[in-house]
């Protein structure tokens, strides 16, 4: 296992990528042990461990959190469930802040049971970050809208592009922008345009990395190790950081057919190594 | 089963819809007995019962044939195999002026094996179509450019917006277009402006119908009837009618889950039912 850190510089790990394997503390553990300074939890292994205790181990350690997933989930068939999903997403910004998180990553929601009308769930989902947004910015925490594929537009999120995830940060000002997946937007033909545009406005808040693979199996749970798909990693890092973003590249894979029933460890000199070679 | 013309008129079915179930003689003369007018075949159907024969088919019976599914695969690793794809296409052409097709539905194609550059593939397409329309221009067929879903980028078509097609389009001129199926373009943000352009140049060349399924099991063949998902259809319908398309709505559904196991008779009279309830 290496330490080097100049092999680590820049990576962070989503610890959904080793969910199945560690808990919060283990995973930041082991993180630290690969020589990874960088991590980012989901609320739910943040809640299992204790907010308190997950932002004492970020503290004593000088880990960085790239981002805390996920807030968002706002489009609901009624005023009562909006306004719930806006109270929750406010706990989310405070957990965010907790954990010193470079952002609050939005899943901003799909379509609620039984709607077709997406164009109006897009204007719930512009309005619940406009209310949200005087909250997290009190808090200095950032909102980073992460277009998901169009593949997760009916249950997931119905913010599909990077431009159209644009538009709703021009609309709203300061502390919005987005997180960049890879995975959600390779396919983009306006992706380099796009990618300038955020830049240029300042919103690149994270870049995730994994990779898509030929052939997908499942739409959710395939997610492929960098290097092992199609997607043109170096071409889409060396855009985003044309456009100005220095962050840490987070690896994030959802992978029930493979990487979930690895070792930990493994997972992670993977990470290292193809983070090292192909990205 | 009903044979009421009022009920059946500007409904077409797409031959893969029932391609479990019957051949190209069998799949007409079904949908004529539920007073079905109009379809649109797969290559591979009619070569098995050959050319001619389902030319006399559609010509004895009046059959209108909404498209020639498909064409395209025009990116290659090498000039020789894409000179095979331009070859091929011209074949299919040939076959669309013998059906009478409205147009030849083009897949474009995805990524060469191997390869990781969308944007080349992008130009390979783009090229191809310029190098085929001059043949399918004179032998009076149009090309529609079918974008596919994002999810399909990789394998089947990188051409993944109306937008993007429309882009080719005008970049070609006159005999190319689009085909516009309501599972692929549902999703995106633009459709309704991209729709009104398309209209505008008289590109819309045929129209698809079915439904995306909630939850989708099967990123290929797990398409829904209409009515079981969460397409807008009517709202599609009214702004692709509103753009000047006045052509048959065409019934196309890939479901190895369910509707290909289904009799062909309860597939077309629910097709019918569904196109006069939802559609």
């Amino acid at each position: 296992m290496s330490a080097n850190p100049s092999r680590t510089q820049g990576l962070s790990i989503n610890l959904a990528t080793v969910r199945e394997q560690w808990n919060f503390a283990e995973a930041v553990d082991r993180c630290l042990a690969h020589g990874i300074q960088a991590v980012a939890p989901w609320r739910d292994q943040v809640m299992r461990i204790g907010l308190d205790e997950a932002a004492r181990i970020v503290e004593s350690n000088g880990v960085r959190v790239t981002g805390l997933c996920r807030g968002g989930m706002f489009p609901a068939a009624d005023a009562e469930r909006r306004a719930a999903a806006i109270a929750d997403n406010r706990r989310a910004v405070d957990e965010a802040a907790a954990l010193h998180a470079d952002c609050l990553v939005l899943v901003v929601g799909g379509l609620p049971l039984g709607s077709t009308d997406i164009r109006a769930a897009r204007e719930m989902v512009a309005d619940g970050i406009e209310a949200l947004l005087p909250y997290a910015r009190a808090n200095g925490v950032r909102l980073a809208i992460e277009p998901l594929h169009p593949m997760y537009a009916a249950e997931r999120a119905c913010v599909n592009t990077l431009e159209q995830a644009l538009d709703i940060c021009d609309l709203l000002g300061d502390g919005v922008g987005v997180a960049i997946d890879v995975y959600h937007v390779w396919w983009d033909p306006k992706l380099e345009q796009q990618i300038a545009r955020a830049g240029a406005a300042g919103r690149i808040f994270a870049h995730h990395i994994c990779d898509w693979l030929v052939p997908t199996r499942d739409l959710l749970l395939d997610r492929g190790m960098m290097g092992d798909g199609v997607i043109d990693l170096r071409g889409i890092r060396a855009a985003v950081e044309a456009a100005g973003y220095d962050g840490p590249q987070e690896v994030e894979i959802f992978s029930s057919f493979n990487w979930w029933k690895q070792p930990g460890d493994v997972v992670l000199s993977t990470c290292i190594e193809r983070f090292n070679t192909v990205c």
